[in-house]
Formats: C-alpha cells, sequence, structure tokens
C-alpha cells in the first residue's frame, strides 16, 4: 500500500554484477527463467527499437498529470539504476522529456519505464536514453501533488519493490526480485546454454516434434492425423 | 465450427504461380480486386516494417497460453507457405520466437500471422522472417492441450481456410479464398493497370475532381461551393 | 455543428511566416507555449518516424467508410496547408493512399491528419509525405455521400477552425487558433531561449531540485526524507 | 480553443419550449432530424437505466483529476439546465458524487454529461438525477487548477456551445445547436408523424420492403436471389 | 469469403426440437457440451438482463454505417429464427431500433445478435426482443450499398453459417453447427443431469476438492501447504 | 513477486468488526480516507447493481484460462472473507460460475473479486452473490497448472495482502492494508459525521463555493467573471 510524501534514501540494491549480467538475455528468457512471471503488461513499448538493458530499479509514485516527484527521483539515483515510475491513476500525459533525461543520464541511469506518457522522443531515440512507456504524448503536466520515492509500487500490473532488477528490450519488461536475482541469472543462462545447439538443429530441418519428443504424449493426448 | 486434436495433412494449396503473383499488388489492391472484402482486422501489424509477401496458408488452432500445436503445423508447413494462427480466446501471449521462426523458415515458410502476441522480435527481423501479430509480449506458453491443424479458422475476424493465399505487407493483411485467387489476380492486375499514369496525371496537378468525372454527380448530390 | 454538403472557398488563413515558426518548436513546446490546451489525443501517431512539420489547416468532414470529400478538399489546399480530416463516427478504414497524397502534394500539401485509417504507408514513406493517423488499414472507402470542407471540426477530441496553425511531431499533434497564433509563437520561443543553458546544467549534474528551486516547496508540502 | 480561468455569466440560452419538448423525441430522433450528426461519442453511458432528459447546456472545462471548477459552475446552473463537463485529457477520475449532486438539483439542473467518471452512483439513482459519463469510479479528485465555465467545449467528441440543447436517454447523448433548435424540433416531430402508423403495418406482417419501396432501388444495385 | 449482392432463400434449419431445446441450458453449459469452442467475443452483451433464448440462425452481412440488407433479411425469417448480422469492418453505429423490430417480431424472430450498434434500447425492453451488440448508439444508418443474405459470416470472431443454432443469455451468445446440434443437445444434458446433486453437496459444505478428487492430481502437480 | 504452487494456510486477518464496518462507508469514503489511494481499476465493475460488501481478503493467483486453485482457495476461506483472485496475463475466461459460488457461498464468503470473467451471472444475483469482475464470459477454463493461494497478489492495479480488508460497491473495490484498517475506518467515520449537515446546506441552495470558502483562492488564482 502506498505511502505518501515520503522518500526512502536508503534501498538495498540488487548487486550490480548480478543486476548488470541480466541484460543480454533479455526479458522473455529471464520471465521463463523465474518460472513465467515478473512481466509488466505487454501495452508497455519501447519508444525506439533495439534497446536491450538491465538494472537496479529507483521507483517512484505519481499522481496523473503531474511530474513533480520526478525530480524528486533524480537525486535518489545511482549509476546502474532504472527509475520505474507508477502512477495512482491511469494516464498518458507526457511527464518526460529531454530536459528530464539529460538530469537521469547525468547520474547514471540506464532508462526509465513509465506506466504513463512520456515526449520528445525523437531527442530521446539521439541522446540513446531508452524509455518504455504506455504512450507517447504532448502534454504537460504541474507540479503540485507529492507521490513518494522508493516505496514499492504497482507498474503496469507488476510489483516492483525499489532494488528489484529490470530488464526491458524489444519484447517488453520484466522484474526480478532482488531475492531471485542470483538464481534467476543461472537458470537464465542454463536456458540459453544449448540454445545454439537447438538452433542448429531446427535449421538444419530438424523438427522441433522430434527435437523435443512431442509425437509420444500428443498421440496420448488423442491428435489424429487425417490424410 | 472447431474440430479439435485433429490435423489435416493433405490440403488444395492455390496453384504457387498465382499464390506467389498476389504479393506485388499489396493487401489494399488485393482487398478492392477482391470486392473490398476479406481483411484480417487492423491491430493485425508487423513487427518491422517494409515486408511484403505473399504465400498458401496453412492453418493452426491454439489455445489461450498454450503454444504446443505450433510444433505440429511446422510439420505441415511446405516451401511457400505462410502460417496463419487462431486462437479459441483472446490472449497477448508470445507464442513465438526465435527458435520456431528458424523451424518454419528451414521448412520454407514465408511468415507468420496470429491473433496473438510474439517475442524474440529483434531476433526475427535479423532473420528476415515476418509476423503480422496483435502484440509482441515476452509471456511464455506452455504446451498442454490440443488445438488442430489446416482446419478452417477465424484469425482477427477474417475466415482462412487451409490453401488460400494470404497477402500481406505494412497496411496489413489480406486473405484470398483458393477458388478466387486467378481472378483475384487478373482483377489486382487490371487496377495496377493504368495507377502510373493516373500518379502521373496528378503529380502534374490534375484533380482527381476531374480525373474522376466527380464534378457532376457531386453537385447532383448537393455540393454547395461559398465564396 | 455541422453543416452537410457545403465548401469553402475563402478562409483566413494564419499568416505564413507565423505559420511556418511553429514547426521548429514542435508540438510539446508549442502546447506549454498555449497553456497546456489545444493537443489532439495521443492515440494520433505519425505513420514514420522523423517528420516535424507546421502548416494551415484546410479541413474536411467525412462519413465513416467514405472519402468522397477527399477529393474536394484536395482542389482547396493551398502551398504551406495541412489537410485535417474528420469523420463523424470512429472509422478506422483506409481513407489515404499514394494517388491521394500525391495529389495533395502536387497541390503544396504538407501532411495530413486524420482521425481514422491510412494506407499505402510504405510508398507514402518513400513519398515523404507524413500522415498522422489514429490507425493504418488496407480497407477501402466508397464515393457516395456528401460531408464538407473547411468548416470547423472536431478532430480526435480537439476543436479545428479552417487557417488555424496545425504542429505536428513524433510527440503529437497540436492545434494553435489563429487567433492566438502570434502570441503562442512568441511564448513558445522566450520557453525554448535558456533550455540549451538548463540542459548544460543538467548534463553537468546539477539536479532540477536545485535549479528549478524545488527542496522548499516540496518540504512546505510535508515531503519527508528517510534515512 | 479553451480560453482557461474564465466565467461566463451570461449565456444565451435556447428557449425553454423548444429546449423542454426535444425530450420525447429521444437522442436518436433528434440526431437523425439534425442530419445524423451532433452525438457524443458512444462510450458515454447512463448510470441508470430509463431516464430521458432535454435541457439547455452550461459548460465547465475541467483538468484531469481536479475537479475544482464543478463548484464553479453550480452558481451559474439556472433551472432546465444540464452541465456538460469535458476534461482536457482522457480521465475515468470521479469527479462528481452526491454532494455535488444535491447542490445541482438545489439550483435546477436536469442532469450532468461528463466525459469522466463519476460515484456514488447508487445514491445519485435513488434521487432520480441523471448522469451520463464515460465510467464510473471511486477515486477522488483534488481542487489545484482553473479550468472554465460557459466556454464552448469538446466533450466526447462533440462541439457543444453553453445554450445548445442537450438531449440523452438510454441510446446516448446529443447536442443540438441553439440556431438549429427550433427547426430540428419540427423535423423530429415530422419524423415521428406516422412513426405509430408505420409500426402498425410492420406489426401486421408488412415488410419494410414493401413499405419503403426497396425492391426495384435493389434490384437495381444488382441483388440476386437464389433458391 | 463472402459473396456480396445475394440472399439465399432456402436454408437448412436446425430442426425446431433441437435448435429450441437448447435455450434452456445456456451459453455456457451448451459451450461446453460443445469442448469449449463456438463462443462469440464476450464484448457482446444482452441490451437488458435476463433473456435466455435459443434459433436457428439466419445470417446477414452489412457494410459500416448502412442498414439497408436489414431488410431484406427481415423476409427470410421464419418464425423460430435469430438474426445475426456481421459488418464488414468495425462500427458501432445504430443499425436497429424499434420499426425493425417490430418487422422481425412480426415476422417470428426471436432476437438479434449483431456485431455493431443498436438504438431505441427502452423500447426494445419493453417488447422483449433481445438483442445481443457490440455497442447502443443513436447513430443512424443509410441504405446504399449492397450486402448479403444467408451465406455464412464471421461474427463477433465466430463463423455462423445460415441454420446453426444460436444460444444466447446474460453470459454471452454460442454458435452450434447444424451438424453438431442433436449431439451437443445430449453432452449439455448429460452435463446437467447431476449438476442438482452437485449443488447440494457444495452447498452442505463438501469441498470440490473432494467432490472433484483434486487433492492428489493437486499433490502430484507439487502444490505444497504452508502453515 | 510470486511464488506458485503454495498455500498459506495462516494469514493474519484484519479483526472482524474492523472489517464489517468499513462495508457502510462504501468505497469511495474508505478511498478518501485513506489519503486517495487502494483502488483497483475502475473496468472492475459488479454483476449486479447494489450490492455493498467488506470482508477479509483470501487470495488466489491464477493462469490464463485454468481455474484449478479456485477449488484449492475454497477450502480457505473463513466466513467474512472476500475472494481476491489475480492471473497471470490478461484473461477474460468465466473462471467462475453458479457451483463454485454455491462452495463459496458455504464456507462463509461474502463476495469475490476477480480481475477476469464469470458466468451463470443470472444465478449468482438470485444467489445474491456479488462479484466484481473485469468480464462476463461463457467462455469455460481447464485445471491444469499450479498457482498460489494466499500470497500477495496485484489485482486490476492493486497490491492486495491477504487478510487487508476489501470494501466494494456500485462504485468500484478498495483495498485497505491491514494496518491502516482502525485508523482508516476512524478517518472514514469523520468525513461521514457531517455529511448529512452538509447535504442539507446544499439542498437548501447553499453553494459549495460558499460552504467550502472557495471564492477568495479562486480569485487568487486568477479566477475572471464575464457578463
Amino acid at each position: 500500500m502506498y505511502e505518501l510524501g515520503v522518500v526512502y534514501r536508503n534501498i538495498s540494491r540488487t548487486d550490480a554484477p548480478t543486476a548488470d549480467a541480466l541484460a543480454k538475455f533479455g526479458s522473455a528468457t529471464v520471465h521463463e527463467a523465474m518460472g513465467r512471471v515478473g512481466l509488466l503488461k505487454p501495452y508497455m513499448r519501447p519508444i525506439y527499437a533495439g534497446a536491450q538493458v538491465s538494472g537496479t530499479a529507483v521507483t517512484v509514485l505519481l499522481h496523473p498529470g503531474d511530474n513533480w516527484m520526478m525530480h524528486v527521483v533524480a537525486e535518489q539515483i545511482r549509476p546502474g539504476d532504472i527509475v520505474v515510475a507508477a502512477i495512482t491513476a491511469e494516464c498518458t500525459d507526457g511527464y518526460f522529456g529531454d530536459l528530464l533525461a539529460t538530469s537521469f543520464q547525468a547520474r547514471g541511469a540506464r532508462a526509465l519505464v513509465i506506466d504513463a506518457g512520456v515526449r520528445d522522443v525523437k531527442t530521446l531515440a539521439e541522446m540513446k536514453f531508452p524509455v518504455w512507456s504506455r504512450a507517447i504524448s504532448s502534454k504537460g503536466t504541474i507540479k503540485a501533488t507529492l507521490g513518494s520515492v522508493n516505496i514499492p509500487v504497482v507498474c503496469a500490473g507488476a510489483w516492483v519493490t525499489p532494488g528489484d532488477v529490470i530488464v526491458a528490450d524489444d519484447d517488453g519488461v520484466v522484474c526480478v526480485p532482488r531475492a531471485m536475482a542470483a538464481r534467476t541469472l543461472e537458470a537464465a543462462a542454463a536456458r540459453e546454454a544449448n540454445e545454439g545447439e537447438k538452433r542448429a538443429r531446427l535449421a538444419s530441418g530438424v523438427l522441433g516434434l522430434d527435437m523435443y519428443k512431442m509425437r509420444e504424449p500428443l498421440e496420448k493426448a488423442g491428435l489424429r492425423y487425417i490424410d
């Protein structure tokens, strides 16, 4: 539940080597490695294609149409962080543009994940500051009401605690809880270990039906072939 | 109506020259040539811009969150086919990624059209395996329930029978029934025949009002000009 | 309220230097300069990234699935205009393709803003004719019912009077009423005047909290820091 | 375009006999009588079934999540008015509940039409104070930013000028401009004049095909009957 | 695929006793009895609560904003039929009101299922003519373009062939193909046979876990209880 | 983050007098009393009008299209509980019908809050078992995959911990964390204390502008009245 008007300065970040290492596996593999949970809803889309990042979450809770706390969260960013912004009600306004991105980037932030809109997207792409958002909108915001920084938040349907790892790419965004990060990294690496071999076999024409030995369970389930 | 748990191995594909020739006209012209029917809903979008394909449909019916039958349909693909995947209820999960794409491509598939989500979209773009889908999502699927392969399906609001021609490009996806393919090809070619001339005249400043002789019918319909 | 079946030939366009000068500020800055109003809804998206334009509005009111009036509005275009198309009910059909774009471009139109769908988007991108629309769709339209040209319209939730200035970019679309155009241009220029300096300070690590002197008002509002 | 921070006290209301007389025809007939324009989008739904009203519009422009101006508009209500509330960006918050309804009702308002959410809907139904809204939501609002009262607004896609007539029922909401009200009333009455006779004939089994003499135009259009 | 401009006068209706008997089982049970397929999308909602019907489908294909063919289909209705209306593109206009309902009812139609909007819903409820639709809208339609009657159609994502059985209630709408109707009726009856006993046991406090013997499979699947 | 395959049997429920007492204030007042947080998204709607309940949350996490865990959660229900069901991805299937409702009611459950669909809604209304859901759908589910019972879940955008208080009525659903329940009850009672007096004053024609002393702050904010 949301405590309003507070900024937690000390959060327990996932250790950097683990947080950093998850990026290369991508959101789909990491989500599978966690047991198929932890994804933000698929309406969260990158503002430009091709970015693939991971980092530690610092969180901010905002009110509809009000981006005041974005300036407060900027101070709490450390190099390697990804800012996760939740809103207390649905809103598509443009909470974030090139000036805030300059500030976030100067503080060491790697990306923004926001359950609302952003603007100046052309400049953000030129700056190579990736954002995953639910909307792109020119609509400006005011600075009038307190939210909070570094409290746990629900962002796009996912529960994010400060210090968790965020992994984001063209497929979407996943949140890995700090306590699961090390074992998720291992599981993700294991999943990928023999992907190259599998790909080579499939490319040679071997069927998944045979490679994964599915013919027998399919037959047992009653699958009938008709000529 | 859907028969579950069956795979039809023999389907009557539209002849390859006709199926192949439709690609160059694109989905808009082909849909017009058919009498303005046959389109899948416009929420079906390409995962990357620029692909333009046609091919013969092999179909697969899947359950929400379950991609088991994707491996079954892979075996039924022949070179020149496009896989059309329908789901028994709305779902945005990522049913398809780079491994399945490798397999489909190895079997000769030209594209996937799926009324659900896909993932690994960056890799799919690098592989040049085009997909038209309703969503992009990292969400994985299970392999537990039988669907069917090569039965007629409703995909994104369109009725697709195995062997029909699918035409897809940046504008959308259209399904041409096998029985109409030859005559649709002719009609599409006829539509395009004098497009170059029309374009040249419009580019020179001639108005559609005059080129299409619309002034009289507009006047009859009661259009008034006010200075 | 909508008068049907009329074409106003004489409209009071915003003077060209003002209309042209607004483009470089972009939709977000211009909307802020107007007092945070005038935006079209954020579902209006460019068919390709990177275009940034401004121009004087000529308007057209269309019926669902009927693009007849697009040919009528073509004749009313003057160099520097942007066509703004509204529909009397929600519709995603493809009202506009490469032939109409050729005609619009030949008449001097800079862009189309349409609360419906368009098609031939690959060709439109090659022609560098930018469009902001609610959808992309191959679905064709008929030519049967009269709408109107150059009457005030509601387009994507915004009120647009012929001769107003339209500013559009990757962030969205804003309409500047003719009577406010000069003063909006001034306000936009003022907003941008010290942006470079602000950006430099933020890039150097200065926080918005300090640059905008927010610490005191935040404290007064009751913000608490917890270690 | 929206002027902010102003309240127009003197507006030209449609004369009461005309405004009142439109209610009984309902939104569908009135919209037809106007030439099939003037409707608010169909997402505007009554909070309870069965209410059918008409009245003169007093308008209010609000910001997302802020209902301050609802108290300002209350003072401008005269008996026979319907309040039309527009928001500067999409919002579903609950702007209006039983206390404001008590105040509106005491001032003589007949209904509220709001492009946002309302709450206390059970009490509003008991009070017989009808509301047409885009959402029902418990979410509260703040009182921080000025909007305007009695300026023209875009509400749910329709342009509403203070003093226009609003007609609302279970089918939806229509706005009749003051200048068209008298002639729309006449046209609506004419449409209804022989509805009773038509209904009786249809109830007796006569077909619309014959009653409206459609067989010939259908045949001309090429309709074929197949046995 | 859609053949346009044709009316099939002779269709093979499911026999009346079977079609009529399915009503009492409701859409959920019938859909389960068919193997969990055949449902129209859940956006199809009744215009008033409490109606529960079944009947044989007569179909009509309409164009967006054009209800001409509704008069053509009226003539093809026989007592016990349910009209199923599909549209060639998404549309929420009000295609159907009290006059058409009077005509349909006089011809013996039991209900309308339409993938678009309807109006006069208060009167339709008074007439006890049930409708399942995607929208309620005052928006009128024109009569300009030919569609077809009694061809197979895709309605709200389901394939409906003339003569199939439609079952509709507050839970939704299901289409039972003619060839499956008799065996679906049997299966539905079998499903319901011991529902009363099950309900009594559950009401007495017996758990589904025990009644359905789920404890063992849950344990095998790895479910752990933690005190 | 979601732990799968576990059932927590011992949860710390909010004390019954507090949990029970919150019902009468309704979701809007309770949400205000908490500082305007805690609401589930407004797409959560009651299946019938008029129910107003509160109770302690028992939670269940389900997979798309799979209601197996509904039987597991039934055993954990105690009198006075409300079941809160979350799904790992968006789904509108009908997870719950009259048999499960009979079981839940026999165990003492007061209501179900589910971020998916339900069916048999006519019977549920007759049983007076209230449900708040995102959809109504006949679509059945399978019983194949483990979720969890009594872990914290995100339901319709809100974080719900087992034992929290749920308050639901026609306006929506709010979750009150156990630690805040007592003080929320007090604050809600305080809010309501002088509502009767306020209502009487507003009913007598006093304006909120005067009762809440808004004229001065509005003037300070710059509001201008124009005659």
